[in-house]
């Protein structure tokens, strides 16, 4: 029984949204299934029994089978149309993944984590550890130092890295990140804006 | 010029160890740099002219291209030799890139953070932020259950995501996660320590 690729997300959340625009850029057909976390969406019995751990983004690939994961997914998407999105050779290839992993252990914890906090949980500042802030700007001007050189992050053209890492990066104004001092990330985040097709994020 | 793999690792960092057993289990030649993270061996200008950011592991690759992210390296020599380590077939190689990913951000952070904050910086529990106990417990939690059922953690033999995963959960009992009551969790271990012919922690 082959159906179509269905993937449950929350727009709110960059994860969620990493695998929407990988879908979008591929050209899949997939169906769209919006949950919202903040109002328990993502814990009902119904999505349990889909996702045990109750996290988005959850896919159910057109088999059956289920993946979470955000960067995992947009990998499986991705290699399963061809392989696009991974650079133009073996060394641009293993750019891609060293960016996805950077993403999840030195940028998504700071960047997402400050903004969920204070954006979505209206948490004060003073209850969040005092060691994200730096530790955020780190890993944004580790970008900066790229993108100052490079209109991608990997070779010359979109890969998933720039996908994955633009989701949290556009917003973190709202994590209290000040992109004024970042202009090659600015200008990098509408050039990734216009590749994928996305209102950019100064008009949302 | 085509010259042999090199890979600067500090043994104390399940990081680091990953890329050495990846490239042990796949037979590669390579040469292993041991450099101290603790001495400052990471941090001199000889170091810094390889990796600017002074971490490990990292991998100069044969034709001098340098990567670094544990298990962007892992991935990279694994599929440089033909692909092992990555399952039966498409879903359990997603499956390994979803375990991958999850290291970086539910598990690494919290279990890896507390035994080097604890076992080699000295830090005092307290200082010490309270979360990161019950999350790594949750991250533990969540590999009982799937070992309970599996000899490892995708299909029916060794691949990355436990080469990956058993690096820091073989000692976590350093960060003060008690192995005691995960049963699956240290059978497993020992499963895997036997494949890839090291010694028993139990050992060490």
């Amino acid at each position: 029984m082959s159906e179509e690729l269905k993937l449950y997300g929350d727009p709110i959340s960059g994860n969620c949204l990493k695998t929407k625009w990988t879908a979008d850029y591929l050209g899949l057909n997939y169906e769209w299934i919006p949950l919202e976390i903040l109002t328990g969406a993502t814990r009902t019995d119904e999505f349990l029994k889909i996702n045990p751990f109750g996290q988005v983004p959850t896919a159910v690939l057109p088999d059956g089978s289920v993946l979470t994961q955000s960067n995992a997914i947009a990998v499986n998407l991705a290699e399963a149309s061809g392989g696009e999105l991974f650079g133009a050779d073996d060394y641009e290839r293993a750019q891609v993944f060293q960016w996805l992993f950077w993403e999840q252990n030195s940028h998504e914890p700071y960047i997402a984590g400050r903004r969920f906090r204070l954006a979505y949980k209206k948490q004060p500042e003073t209850e969040i550890d005092v060691e994200w802030l730096p530790r955020g700007h780190a890993a944004l001007e580790r970008m900066e130092g790229v993108l100052t050189e490079n209109d991608f992050l990997v070779g010359n053209g979109l890969t998933l890295a720039d996908i994955s890492l633009v989701a949290y990066t556009r917003v973190a104004g709202e994590g209290g990140f000040d992109l004024g001092k970042y202009p090659a990330i600015r200008a990098w985040i509408g050039r990734v804006e216009k590749t994928l097709d996305l209102q950019p994020i100064g008009d949302a």
